[in-house]
């Protein structure tokens, strides 16, 4: 067997622990008794352990120097599960564990602290988070030639680094200043439709997601769909396990949700089944994957086309006289808001870009933790004209930091801005989408999806991806024109 | 750390994947989509394949023989750890691989042939696995100093061999072929009380199954109850899953498969928390365990004191005239027939007996394959007076031989009868045990059980525990008492 066979067979294996893992930790959240927590713990931390144990293995460090690759996707395989290896041994033991140690400690903290908006009670622990990603990032970027904050974008997504975030996002500012007041003053001149009260019984809204969803081009017979209280997209490739949670006076959160776990479903279960358990097989990285479920969930489904086909079919399932104009008033609104993930489409990347710059900003120590509310309150003022009452509505509001995750908020918008794009591209390469559309039939874009993104796998990133299936690298014009159209006109 | 230290350690690891793969077991049962079957096969031979290695390892064989074992429990843990180690590394990894295969080869088979009733067509696949099983058992014997038989039977139960169990089980022949007439003699003579026909729903089953499995002493904090086509026991003893199937015209096949369970489920969750994930804090083996489940199905449940609090309580959940009478008709009643899994429990020792016998002689080599069909229609007529109409109902009827399992059977009656046993023990120790089984209460019961079977785990063999319980070994007394006092009174 040559070195690169014996490779793959180590992927292989720590890929099936990796999938064993996704599953109990999907049944941690949709299933398991509370009873179970401490024990699910222990298992999932064993398998965690044995996964990083192989990946950082002497023996495959060895394997990996002597492995030669044949051309094409076993070459960039090759390349992945070196900069895997890289990854899982460049920091020094003691460094991750204190790593973990600390976010753990910190993330407890902070639950509390948000609950009484009382960011100086986590500073000190966030502080030392920080502390500990600078020092981690500054080993990896040397590792990998990268600046300490790339280093840490891209463990989220290849293929754009920070530098070119940061024209696209200023862009954004610039657009959204201009846009914003105007979508607003349109939007008032309009007149109210509303959706008529619930209840909207769980069992029919379950009912209805499911039909979409399988309509979207989910295969059942590989998934399912479950509650959670928070929901997601877990599982492995041919057995997707999305979740959602059901409020019976609001049935266009669930189906909303249900719908954008869909577009990280059919990514999923589009991958190349060639190359299952490869690094090169699994999906391009987490703004790719968000332009999925972003394409599905505010590209199509959010469309006229398909709210017109949605309308008739919410109206008989709930028996009430729920309107297309209805539903465009819930699902297509700006608001300037002070909670990202409850956010709009159009000031959602204001609430990335802030994040974007501040973590930056804390990583090279250009911002002090103590500094931190100030900062924040400060930005949210400039992009969108609102300030936080308190730090629970301000910089106490999300987990990632305080858990250690920085360099995942740009995968957000660059994903938003991805999905208009490919959107762009696949009206341009199918004439009648916009007919399918109106007919629930997602099938001919999740097809031309599974050809120019899904497919693909890792086997380019995320620029390289977008050069293929849209003709250019990203360009937020399409994401502009996208909100344009919908709100500006 | 100690030798042993590091060897709890081991265990403890080994414990947690062995945990995993419970969990993706029970899924794979209850919740997987079909297309996830595949994927799952790999992700369990995996954790499979790591367990079996980390207890194979070199190094623990090395540990192994430097560990000194402090006293008590923890001089069983290091014996059991020792005997776990042996018999993992007993066999020639060829032969285990052989195994496997011929296993699977004839399972498949099996599958065909039953439907068709065929035994010639699956006759040279079971004389291969039964072949390798023999040479299996016979290396095994030697390494444990046991003959090949006890070599298997061993695995499944400690603590009671095979010339015990055909003492017991003789006199038990004996017993049978006096009273079985008797008991249908009665039978015949009282009148038919019969339960009001379906549909019951399915909901109104799973609640009340759910309420009286909760009376029974099962943490539903701790547990779950969902639906599998083959019912079963699983998860880890602080995470339980059991499951049932229902049928809408008849609620007392799901009921009594939930209450069995649960029997097995109150094993695993009072199992000693100080010693989880250790040998020795394990159940005590297949036949205690069936005790267990048949102690709350057999012996509580379908006591006259629990019927008459679930008469009422069916009746009222179904909103159907159910009777205690109608119950008795239905759950207790005498009947020769082919199949094991049917069976009532006054003839059941007879289908064990008949294939602990030809298992032993297709083991030695005394009854050939070929001659399996004849022998045992010759055996079931001597037994019962019947003659089963053709293979399927026949030798064909079980998967266990055809899947390697020889040494299994003798459980389910060995269980069956320190049930009895034990109940008469219980009954002995709390002398209101039938007034609180007629408010449907079982935890006098289990809190009994608890302190002397569940608390014990693997810290002594079947008969030991059954002597600390209950004053003496195995006795088949009890079981005939139990069976008099219900069927031939």
């Amino acid at each position: 067997m040559s070195a690169y066979e014996a490779l793959k067979l180590s992927f292989h294996r720590i890929a099936c622990l990796d999938e064993a893992s996704a599953v109990l930790s999907w049944d941690a959240s949709a299933m398991m008794p509370d009873g179970g927590a401490e024990a699910r713990g222990e298992q999932m931390a064993v398998l965690a352990g044995l996964s990083h144990e192989f990946l950082c293995a002497p023996e495959m460090g060895e394997t990996l120097a002597q492995a030669q690759a044949p051309e094409g996707w076993d070459a960039q395989n090759l390349t992945l599960m070196r900069e895997a290896h890289l990854r899982a041994t460049a920091l020094p033991r003691d460094l991750v564990e204190a790593q973990v140690r600390a976010g753990r400690a910190c993330e407890t903290i902070w639950r509390a602290a948000r609950k009484t908006s009382d960011f100086a009670a986590v500073q000190k622990a966030l502080a030392e988070v920080v502390r500990l990603t600078r020092e981690g990032a500054e080993i990896l970027g040397q590792a990998l030639g990268l600046s300490p904050y790339e280093a840490l974008m891209s463990q989220y997504q290849r293929g754009i680094n920070a530098a070119q975030a940061e024209v696209i996002f200023t862009r954004y500012e610039a657009f959204l200043r201009e846009a914003l007041p105007r979508a607003e003053a349109l939007q008032a001149a309009r007149g109210h439709a509303t959706l008529p009260p619930g209840p909207y019984p769980e069992a029919v809204q379950a009912a209805l997601a499911r039909r979409l969803s399988a309509g979207a081009g989910l295969n059942f017979n590989a998934a399912r769909l479950d509650i959670s209280a928070h929901p997601f997209c877990g599982g492995t490739p041919t057995d997707i396990r999305i979740t959602t949670r059901y409020d019976e006076a609001d049935f266009c959160a669930a189906l909303m949700g249900v719908l954008h776990e869909t577009g990280h479903a059919l990514y999923e279960q589009n991958l190349p089944a060639a190359w299952r358990r490869q690094p090169v097989g699994a999906a391009a990285g987490m703004a790719m994957h968000e332009s999925q479920s972003l394409i599905v969930e505010m590209q199509a489904v959010r469309s006229d086309a398909y709210l017109s086909y949605l309308a008739p079919l919410a109206a008989e399932a709930f028996g009430k006289p729920i309107t297309v104009a209805g539903l465009k008033h819930r699902l297509r609104r700006v608001e300037r808001s002070f909670i990202r993930v409850e956010a709009d489409e159009m000031t959602y990347p204001a609430h990335v870009l802030l994040r974007f710059r501040l973590e930056q900003a804390l990583l090279t120590g250009g911002l002090a933790v103590a500094d931190l509310p100030g900062a924040w309150n400060e930005g949210l003022q400039a992009l969108l004209g609102i300030t936080p009452p308190d730090d629970a509505r301000g910089c106490l509001q999300d987990i990632h930091w305080f858990d250690g995750a920085i360099g995942y908020f740009p995968s957000y918008t660059l994903g938003a801005m991805a999905a208009a794009q490919l959107m762009a591209a696949a009206r341009k390469a199918l004439p009648d989408l916009d007919g399918a559309l109106g007919r629930g039939d997602l099938a001919p874009l999740t097809g031309w999806l599974s050809a120019h993104v899904h497919q693909r796998g890792s086997s380019a990133g995320f620029n390289e991806i977008l050069v293929e299936a849209t003709g250019e690298a990203l360009n937020p014009a399409y994401f502009e024109a996208h909100l344009t159209a919908r709100y500006l006109t």
